[in-house]
């Protein structure tokens, strides 16, 4: 088993760079505190004897030997980014569980044939820069780097000047690498765990998701001399179609979800009726068909409602995936390292995008989780009991020593 | 007449002071820009002859001598700062209208008994510091001015400190000055007057005013792992709430309008779902009791939606005056100038608001309008002739004559 206190230890420590509000953390992606949390971790992996890998794409790969040289490595690891108000876990359990994995092994010396590689993705939130997952997608050929690089977020920064900016531009081309496996352990981010009181959820899929960004225009006007029937109010357009959103995401629910999170309105003055509103419709299912009929569905209520009421309106998919279905084999390792360690368990599917989703596409992956208190996260409040951190990265030890060959 | 090719050449190096994006400007207030044009206005004052004053709210008063040094003088102006994507016209015509009665005064050589004095109100628009009008609000003593001095933007710099930083807080005593008589010019920023053909817009009454902030509160959440019915989505919340509020203002139309017109979602990040919302609802009427209506009827339909969505809501009222009846005396000036010039002209009641609303409380107070293009105002395409300028300027010269005594 890990050393749960260690493991607890250094995720307190990493929270407190980019410390948020209210008991979290703002460490959002290549920002100065993201290059602190880096090196942190890089100086962690070298303690423990890696050596680490940089890419293009800032993704980090710390590399503990294995005694075949020829074996390909078992990856683990997830992303050190973090929400705006963000939680002290998501993510973070998951690179510094990897971490754990090492330290462990080395206190024990244990050996396994494959060399083991602790990853740090570098932008897994899309909070900055959309999409989520973007250099973990750049490294599965879903997105080129190019574009990756040519993202900017809302002061118009570019992705790639930022990520050379703070200095974690590596050299190392993106995807070169080949993987035997990749395993990421990660809070769950929903309830149904803690609801069940069990210790462990062995991840079977992924819902999908589609970001579509919605753009409306009106005309912006004095909101106290514009007649009611004279006015094209951009902002109420907005209100009537989140309602509809919301009507969609019920249509299917419990197999689907639905909701705004960005929503910017120009010129945003009290006494301007709104001329322009930019917000980001998020819609999940574990079923593809769902998807695409709730996406359909947006683009044809949200035209109707523009109509109506003489506004113009346009959208654009700015993210998304395909749900996905992880790998048998290493679904399996999961939950027989749960079933030997005598932890309880139950098949889940992962309602939130992991790094693992893409990587998935390129090697054989699963995912790992563990509860999280009311199912909380991407809240400053989110929290995880130490025991239900050591559970996970317990079953993250014996998953990857069965299939690193011990 | 005045010389409608000195005003407009006048306006149009004026708007080259904090340009806007799209032919407009935006020169907030208490911005280097506001500074900037406040310099300019002070030199072409002192080159017509005028002595400058400056209270400490930054209000500028241009005085140009009468012939009875114990004669209150007349008051013209309106005020130079903009929205932050603003017309060109919206204040800046009633202030440059000012300037150029003196200028043509002086090439006529008219002289009058009682002095006239050119102002330039502070933070008229009340954008960057709700609420609107609020250096002539403190000039007739609705506000106190340390009560002023604490507004903050929303990067929490005060409204005192900026004012002193960009060097325009005065040591006179704000509201001491008393006026014989105060007169605005300004542009509709409504249809009326280009719809009906008329040139002029007599000013009999101002429609009042209710800037109510309401904040919802929900829970920050993933919008992936979250399921549907344990959403507390405060921008579900603040879109119910939007729909109402146009309800409303509908039940009452046309004798009311309503809208939101500043709206800040936190943490605005795709994949979170919104936890708190702050949206201000400005409600308007010439009546009242309209007034008084929509606004308790928003605090009902808002606590009812909030309690249903198990979201918690508070309303704050940030802004707000009651209707306006300008002197009768003042109007009568207003419409004889009309009527000896020639030009067309029919009563109006103001849409917007304007510091003669609040002038006209300590002093006989009246306003004189000109068309705008499309009834078009709080958009940087605001759009008037030089005709329309010159026909208002026209009278406000004959309107301030009639009143100071010529
Ligand atoms: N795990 C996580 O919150 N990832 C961000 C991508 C998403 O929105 O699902
Ligand atoms: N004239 C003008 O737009 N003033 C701003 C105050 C208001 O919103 O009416």
């Amino acid at each position: 088993k890990v050393n749960a206190d260690r493991l607890w230890d250094s995720l307190m420590e990493m929270a407190k760079i980019g410390p948020g509000v209210a008991g979290g953390n703002n460490r959002q992606t290549v920002t100065d505190e993201d290059g602190e949390g880096r090196a942190l971790f890089q100086s962690w992996c070298e303690a423990v004897g890696c050596t680490m890998g940089l890419d293009q794409m800032g993704n980090m790969f710390a590399q503990y030997p294995g005694t075949d040289p020829d074996a390909l490595p078992v990856y683990v690891g997830s992303h050190l980014d973090t929400q705006p108000t963000g939680g002290k876990y998501d993510g973070v359990l998951g690179v510094l569980g990897g971490l754990e994995v090492l330290r462990t092994m080395k206190d024990l010396g244990i050996k396994t044939k494959h060399p083991i590689v602790v990853t740090n993705w570098t932008n897994e939130e899309g909070t900055r820069y959309a999409p989520a997952m973007l250099s973990s997608g750049v490294f599965a050929g879903i997105h080129t780097q190019e574009w990756a690089y040519d993202r900017e977020d809302a002061e118009g920064l570019k992705f790639g000047d930022e990520l050379a900016r703070i200095g974690w531009r590596g050299d190392e081309e993106v995807g070169a690498r080949k993987m035997h496996a990749m395993f990421e352990l990660h809070i769950e981010q929903g309830p149904i765990l803690e609801a069940e009181g069990k210790d462990i959820g062995v991840v079977t899929h992924g819902q999908g998701l589609s970001w579509t960004q919605v753009t409306i225009e009106g005309k912006d006007a004095h909101t106290g001399s514009t007649p009611m029937k004279m006015r094209k109010n951009a902002g109420l357009g907005m209100a009537r179609i989140l309602e509809k959103v919301d009507d969609i995401a019920w249509s299917h629910a419990p197999d689907a979800v639905g909701a705004a999170g960005h929503i910017d309105v120009y010129p945003n003055s009290r006494n301007v009726i709104p001329g322009k509103v930019v917000f980001t419709v998020d819609f999940r299912s574990p079923n593809l068909s769902v998807i695409e009929d709730m996406e359909a569905r947006l683009r044809v209520e949200g035209q109707k409602i523009a109509d109506q009421m003489g506004l113009s309106i346009s959208f654009e998919k700015v993210g998304g995936f395909d749900p996905v279905e992880f790998d048998e084999g290493c679904v399996t390792a999961v939950r027989n390292a749960a079933e030997r360690l005598g932890y309880s368990h139950t098949n889940i599917i992962s309602g939130a995008g992991h790094d693992a989703c893409w990587i998935n596409q390129v090697a054989p992956t699963a995912m790992i989780m563990c509860p999280c208190v009311d199912g909380l996260s991407h809240n400053e409040a989110e929290e995880i009991s130490k025991d239900w951190a050591a559970a996970g990265t317990d079953v993250l030890l014996h998953a990857v020593l069965e299939t690193a060959e011990i």
